[in-house]
């Protein structure tokens, strides 16, 4: 997948950028992403989608054509039409690495640049970055929930488009998934892929036992889906195959609607009963974090869980509320006052200690312990070493830390 | 925006299509997409993304890359893969035209086509028209709450990525919103485009009057955004501004935070009497269809809404309850009947009354009177006359015809 075109932007960006060449505001701005406030209930987010802003920002050039549909607009003069065919994001960008557990008000990326480029990235900014943070973080309630009982995510069809799918995939492997069913995701990402069979499958056979059989027979140890018509007789069903094919041949069941509960235990006690105790369960349809940890305090004899919408459109935070906002313009701290949404100037340092973050102004006397969050992810328009970290390295760094924390925001930031 | 890759399935869909093709079963299947339930408290759906659906149907092909990449999974033999290589989608496609007026178990597409074709499109046919679907939906509750007053999106930042915000934009355009601040949703699509100015341009410029004064020497008619510190003082700042420039100059100022209600009052009363009746007042912050519904309920004089999350990222319906089922297979109904969700076997066509609706088998004997929803949009491949249709068009069906309609199903569906 691409990275979004130049023209990914909102009008008033192309609006401002213009007033800005005209009248010479081409000095240094900063801005800062950050989320104002947790979901309901949620004690913490996992920092995503920093990859994909830093390569939007690499590649950022206004083609012909995007300059030529620009120019078709009334408000834009050919001035600022070859200004923007010249534009470059030359700036920094500092951010907490990917995989970083995040919090209210800290920054999830800080753009330091040239006015004009700081600011028409802004839409971008955003749209690449909170999405996969909300996703990861959602994700990892998921996997906090499983307690330690592998989760899966069955998600591509519930996204909001193909780009969101495997984008999804790769926030909810960063907050530690085992696997997705999105080919794209593994291809793309090189995320583990799994899957099972859709009920088609048996209704194309007619005959689940004739299903199971032509599945098992492709498929050593494959997962069989046995609630087509009727869970009970589909766990009889795909024992008669496990038997009959022998050990290994099932590797699992898929249990996708029902009580979870009742189901999952009925089927392990078929299974158990019929030396069938390799054969796993696996939980599909709708399940969420609360489902999850529901069915894990009940002892459900669950294996594998499987999430999709829970996951990639979650229903009690469809989006993450962040803002992009100027912090700083020419060495001068700025802070917009509204009512209700007030934005913190000056730019940030997160500091880190075990239980507590400090944000404090970026050039205060740095504490002689505790780890900083920022870090240096493209200098001059190029990427650091830091900016480029493997998909492993950033989903082990999500592994740890989770949870609340205590959060001090200086005073001398509201000042 | 490219449709999506080939690789945008599920990988149960690859496992399934190798067996069906080892097993000759490359016999004619239906599949229909259909939403099992509203979302709580709407009334209707609005049916889009079948361009979007349409055209990946017609780009259907496995490149030498993604051939590699299946080719390098363990599961899948050469046979396959060479199979997969020679795969064009050869099917019929029925559906309701984009804009139409739909309703839960109404089918959104009908697939009818080789197995194999029908089964492996199943994730990027949920994935590209759920959501359009969605979001027109819902952006339609919008334009019904303002009762005439113009909407316009501004939701590309809150969007699950670049291509959702786009394809946002455009179900909103479905749904009767006025425009989109999208740029690249306005080249894509020919959308009208708007947008103001953001708080960073009034922090940047520092002084609220002068950043007025320069965005509306450049831009004669535009739109200030008041709130930056204080809404009562923009406005102030907006009025001495407008006066200096005199007539038209300044088209409207933008509200976006705070009490809407008591906001555009106190703005109104100032703005008419300083003799500047004709500015408009733009909301804009937070807003749904049920704030909308409440500040006209309220004579709010508010003459533009402008709505973002609301629409892009439903909080009340992250996704639509939706499944693509097979339905029939070389001639023979089948339906799943797992607990809670089943599906209605028998292809479809759905035939409406001014007041009802009625869902029947698709070669039961056609009303005398009645008009049938699902139209042919391909044959063979290749789309038809009404596979192509003008946004104009579609946006124009949208305006008809909305609100609960009777949905009866005929009982020979459920035998």
């Amino acid at each position: 997948m691409s990275t979004p075109s130049a023209l990914f932007v909102d009008l008033y960006e192309l609006s401002m950028t213009q007033v800005y060449y005209d009248r010479g505001m081409t000095g240094e701005a900063i801005f800062e992403l950050a989320v104002r406030s947790l979901p309901k209930g949620w004690d913490y987010l996992i920092a995503a989608g920093l990859d994909r802003a830093l390569a939007f920002l690499e590649a950022l050039r206004f083609s012909d054509e995007d300059l030529a549909y620009v120019g078709s607009l009334p408000q834009f003069d050919r001035r600022f039409i070859e200004q923007l065919r010249e534009m470059r994001f030359t700036g920094d960008v500092w951010a907490p690495p990917e995989g970083t557990i995040v919090y209210p008000n800290e920054p999830l990326i800080q753009v330091i640049a040239p006015l004009p480029e700081a600011q028409i990235v802004e839409t971008a900014m955003i749209n690449q970055i909170a999405y996969p943070t909300l996703v990861a973080s959602k994700a990892a309630r998921a996997i906090d929930a499983a307690a330690g009982r592998p989760v899966i995510e069955f998600g591509g069809r519930r996204a909001h488009g193909s780009e969101a799918a495997i984008e999804a995939s790769r926030a909810a492997y960063i907050a530690g998934f085992e696997a997705t069913s999105s080919v794209e995701a593994g291809r793309r990402y090189g995320i583990p892929t799994t899957g099972t069979m859709a009920h088609s499958f048996v209704l194309a056979e007619g005959d689940e036992v004739a299903a199971f059989d032509a599945f098992v027979s492709r498929y050593p140890g494959t997962t069989l889906l046995v609630d087509t018509y009727d869970t009970a007789s589909g766990v009889n069903n795909a024992i008669k195959v496990a038997k009959q094919y022998g050990g290994g041949s099932v590797g699992a069941i898929r249990i996708d609607s029902g009580d979870f509960r009742q189901e999952s235990w009925q089927a392990r006690i078929k299974l158990d009963t019929t030396g069938l105790s390799d054969v796993r369960i696996v939980a599909s349809g709708g399940l969420d974090e609360y489902q999850i940890a529901e069915l894990v305090g009940a002892s459900a004899p669950i294996d594998v869980f499987a999430c999709g919408t829970s996951i990639v459109a979650p229903p009690d935070a469809s989006t993450l509320d962040s803002a992009y906002k100027m912090v700083e313009y020419e060495g001068n701290a700025v802070a917009k006052r509204s009512t209700g949404k007030p934005s913190i100037g000056h730019r940030k340092q997160v500091w880190r200690w075990d239980d507590q973050d400090v944000i404090d102004r970026f050039d205060a006397t740095p504490p002689s312990d505790g780890e900083p969050l920022m870090l240096p992810m493209m200098q001059s328009g190029e990427r650091t070493t830091q900016g480029r970290e493997s998909l492993e390295q950033i989903r082990h760094r999500a592994g740890a830390g989770r949870g609340p924390r205590r959060i001090e925001i200086d005073p001398s930031l509201l000042s």
